[in-house]
């Protein structure tokens, strides 16, 4: 994004200093993680972390924001049968997860469950991003769209936590596809399904 | 459980410490709490708190036990169709948890997911016993438990997740019949259902 009255080479910097953090938070853990070992880290002035992210609770929200983008994951999983959108967010939140982008995600679900810094952040910045993403998407419905992202939400978080970190077997072990073909069936109906007691919606937009 | 060898009063002194080191962990948080605090706000020497639990991983393991019951959950969920079984637990584990049953759970749940004693916990203590406590009981289906426990397993830890603790609007709201009634279906599939991927198995049991 270009920022007006900046110097060249700020945008390198501010980048430097985002790799930098990213790679300290998830290795680290939020509550371990300061500014001034972040600053040394990428070699400038711990002024410079402040001038471009302020806190770092601001710092750990702009990776947080850098790292998950949930418009990507639902716009990858779109192509193809509505009916089986489901699993295919699940699958390919699978791969992302196993390709890197777990690793700032996973420090945000331990900082959440830990902490009310990162439960803030998961429920006002990461949520909604989530709830957008899913507004006006082909193939989800319309009504009850915050219920739904939110349940979404529950399964894939409590998913991660079963399969990756508590490493419950054979959830543990077993390929994504077999993970997939298990969860896509609740994920699609919480993208698509009549959620009884929430109301009744009009039928999912059209494909 | 009676114990040979040990003098009248000795469960006592047990139950209190446990009683203790409940409130202590729920408040406190596991790496917070110390047997020496345990001892002191219990009244007893730190020596007889390692008499009764050995270190402080057992002594968490004895309150997790004690407060941790799955085999409860499922019989209290029994009576009634079997094809709203899942609804009925999830109901069910929505009032013990909002009855304090989750103050253990929800600190073995933070424990679990930051570190690796509370993480073996889980996978050895808790998630065993969830099996177990499926095993042979009418409605759950035989084939593949530990998968179908994992995956009930991973939508409930994921379900308290966002309802209580990241408190995401509308599902921190919603009443517990409406989220029984949105992730019924789901945990009903889970005990169930085909897993496709996973192999086929025989009908249910009858109930």
């Amino acid at each position: 994004m270009a920022r007006t009255g900046r110097r060249p080479g700020e945008s390198t910097t501010r980048a430097a200093i985002l790799a930098v953090a990213r790679d300290a938070f998830s290795a680290q853990g939020y509550d371990a993680v300061t500014v001034r070992r972040i600053a040394a880290a990428a070699g400038v002035d711990p002024a410079l972390v402040h001038y471009h992210f302020g806190t770092k609770e601001r710092l750990f929200r702009a990776v947080v924001h850098d790292a998950i983008t949930p418009q990507d994951l639902l716009a990858q999983s779109l192509a193809g049968d509505v009916e089986m959108l489901g699993e295919r967010l699940v699958m390919r939140f699978l791969d992302l997860w196993e390709q890197g982008g777990g690793t700032v995600a996973g420090t945000l679900l331990r900082t959440a469950v830990t902490g009310e810094a990162g439960a803030r952040l998961a429920r006002e910045v990461v949520f909604p991003a989530v709830v957008q993403a899913m507004t006006r998407r082909a193939g989800v419905r319309a009504t009850h769209l915050p219920l739904r992202a939110a349940l979404i939400a529950a399964q894939l978080s409590g998913l991660v936590i079963a399969r990756y970190v508590l490493e419950l077997e054979p959830l543990a072990q077993v390929p994504n596809e077999v993970v997939a073909a298990a969860v896509g069936p609740a994920v699609q109906r919480y993208l698509t399904g009549d959620l009884p007691g929430a109301g009744q919606g009009p039928e999912p937009s059209a494909h």
